[in-house]
């Protein structure tokens, strides 16, 4: 029997990729193939055809070289986290997984650390710890997401409202690009006026344009002290109003999340903590940290918003008294997520509009949820103006194009579009909300990206049909 | 007498953007064309044919759709106080100065502000402060530059050490394109992860891009106090030193200058200031700042430095006592460049390197003057690792390709490269730099940058031959 081009074709890739990488690190049987196929984002799957898993940049590169020779779709991947399917291999190809490139270089006399992409967020903030040196910006899955995966999908956190994203962290990268090369973006410095700022536009590409194989990150002295409160309102709306205010008055939390009740019931029962006293006549609450260097100014400082709170119809102020409600508290917040999914919010948005539009959000989500007969519970970095927002749809299990929640969808895009907001604030775009892209960007600024990719990919091959599609 | 075509097409066009702007804003007298003819560049000179002075981005796109159709050269131009040459006309055509456009529309609830690129930088910081608000990037020119130039270089200044720079602060940009679209690069939110960072992008593309005609910025609660000390040392690289181990003891000063002694004196001179007591015995003087909100909380870092310091072989601390005193220092530090300039220092490099590399560069500079005959000072944000190389060579006044000069700075900086800095930190690469930007990158990286420059620019029409030349 004839063995057909294609099919020959394939063995012989499989066989060069087995020559860089090793025998050990080529995947193609069916149990590698399924652990690939999906990540945090809803029901969906996709097989690849083979599984890479190199250890250096020199190595990616060569398999590249060959992937841009043939016109293989690559598709890169962290801890498969991700919450808009960006590393999702759709078309198929060849899937690369960072978890062997995962060494952590820590530069304390620069203040810098160069990690790889494989190495767990957690992982490398406990590192630097050890150092007194801080990385600030942890998303919820700290515990198990890919410092690379961060990078590009630009990530935040509940740190970010003082510390900033991803993006105010990367000096510098090590890029392996689709055609091959591997090139530096910058340079280790902290100010940079040298040519196109490579470094930021590679950060939250969501790997389309780039495999990023080093990262240097800037890091902050740690912090000694930090303070922390829970405080319910008995109005949702008044919450978001709060949130403006505190940093009108000059505060700048550490931290400033927002929980609706019906989250925070649902995550206090899965995780099975009672550290929150949940009463029916509350509405939200938020969770508000202090941190600094002297713990009298802390103090002051913490007694002072809860002063300033009072305005705002708030109920009675708990304060995390040591490390381990502290630890519960964040728990709870963490975990939110993962117990409303669990609860039937299967669809997970990533609204973010300016901070003082956080009331007319919440009130506009709340009708959209009449109008488009869907549950919705609203929690998230409100410091920041960045609201998830989990819908629920009787039979609306989620999937690309299902007519029954688009509409739903597009409302809410349009509504944060006209509070002067964008559709994503550290999710990313990925492959489930590229089709929400023309709310946000006319024809010109998505040409503008074409070309960018065009001029980084030419073969259309890294990560092709994520963010926008390629014409 | 035949009118060539050239000029006919010339008086065509000209009378075109009359139409556009009004008669009043389009200047071809020789006094306007010597006026934007020059920036703070030593020693260049170029005529543009026509400037223009548009008051909307409106207008500036109907002007650049001319420009585009025609292939006319357009070079953008703030106040002119840069030291690239990024805003010299060197192809001629038509000069675009932003001045007209200088509206600042504070949006107090947000913590942003929407200026357009005509505003003096010092203008908007009081501004700002005025209610209460802190917009920290300021270069040594504040008082005359504009933030559209410091948006443009991507600009630094004392503050960045705390507070970062131009970049950190840039939210949302509008921006007419060459091509003559309008278009807004991202969104008025802390954090976003939709699509491509144009609006990062665009920060430090130094007008090859496009043109910026609004630009939205985060504020910051303006701090309430801030105190300023002097510590002259012994030795210069003692100095650089102990900028290092300032960081790694945990302090994060607000402000972290070097300055050189012999560029004190000149400097001190050139003002007429007694304040600061200039012995001969002392290489070097940091000025450090520590500002926030809780003076005891200032005094004892303030302490807790100067207490460090002690090891670094440093002499009698002077501490600014009065705001006046505090003027004066920063007056001082502000005029070295104007001073050192006058002094035959015509040659400035703003080189950057990781912070604890700076002992190396000063060593490095110092040997390199040596060996190529030039006198330098050092000034600069030493706190960034940014440092100024200022440098006065007999008979050789700065001109472009001057064969006396290049291998100098070949060698300056091959030495920041080798110490894993680069050759711009917040001054750009403009003119004046781009024929040693193959230094800092392999041509893989300008190809490039070349393929984004393409993209938005197809005609090549828009700051053409600035940071590389396009092939």
């Amino acid at each position: 029997m004839e063995v057909s081009t294609e099919k020959r074709q394939f063995v012989e890739h499989l066989q060069a990729f087995r020559n860089i990488l090793g025998e050990s690190f080529v995947f193609t049987d069916e149990e590698s193939l399924n652990n690939y196929a999906h990540d945090e984002t809803e029901n969906l799957h996709f097989l690849p055809d083979i599984v890479l898993k190199p250890r250096t940049a020199e190595e990616l590169a060569a398999t590249m070289k060959i992937c841009n020779a043939h016109k293989i779709p690559v598709t890169p991947r962290g801890a498969g986290t991700g919450l808009s399917g960006g590393a999702l291999p759709h078309l198929g190809g060849v899937l690369v997984s960072f978890e062997r490139m995962n060494s952590i270089d820590i530069d304390e006399r620069n203040l810098q650390v160069t990690v790889e992409p494989g190495v767990i967020t957690e992982v490398l903030q406990n590192a630097v710890k050890e150092k007194g040196l801080f990385y600030p910006p942890d998303p919820s899955s700290r515990g198990s997401c890919f410092i690379g995966g961060n990078v590009a999908e630009n990530s935040g956190g509940p740190k970010a409202v003082k510390y900033g994203v991803v993006k105010d962290y990367v000096l510098n990268l090590q890029v392996v690009l689709p055609t091959g090369e591997i090139i530096w973006t910058g340079a280790n410095v902290l100010k940079n006026s040298t040519g196109y700022n490579l470094t930021q536009l590679m950060v939250g590409s969501e790997g389309t344009l780039g495999l990023v194989t080093k990262i240097v990150l800037k890091l902050l002295p740690h912090p000694t002290y930090e303070l922390l409160m829970l405080v319910p309102f008995n109005n949702l709306e008044k919450a978001g109003e709060a949130v403006s205010a505190i940093f009108r008055a000059g505060f700048t939390p550490s931290a400033l999340e927002l929980v609706e009740i019906n989250a925070l019931k649902i995550v206090s029962s899965f995780v099975d903590s009672t550290v929150v006293p949940v009463t029916d006549d509350m509405e939200a609450h938020l969770i508000i940290e202090v941190d600094g260097n002297n713990m009298d100014v802390l103090m002051q400082e913490m007694e002072a918003i809860a002063e300033l709170l009072t305005q705002f119809d708030c109920g009675e102020i708990f304060f995390a008294d040591d490390a381990q409600q502290k630890a519960e508290l964040w728990k709870l917040r963490r975990r939110v997520a993962e117990a409303v999914k669990l609860d039937g919010y299967t669809i997970e948005e990533d609204t973010v509009v300016p901070r003082a539009a956080l009331p007319a959000l919440i009130r506009g989500v709340k009708e959209l949820g009449k109008t488009h007969h869907f549950k919705v519970v609203c929690y998230g970095h409100a410091g920041d103006g960045n609201l998830h927002i989990r819908i629920k749809k009787e039979g609306n299990i989620y999937s690309l194009n299902n007519p029954n929640v688009i509409p739903a969808l597009r409302a809410l895009f349009e509504l944060v579009k006209k509070l002067g907001g964008t559709i994503s604030g550290e999710h990313g775009i990925g492959l489930i909300q590229k089709e929400y892209m023309g709310i946000m960007f006319e024809d010109m600024q998505l040409e503008l990206m074409r070309g960018i990719k065009r001029t980084f990919d030419p073969n259309n091959i890294l990560n092709s049909g994520k963010i926008f599609d390629q014409k």
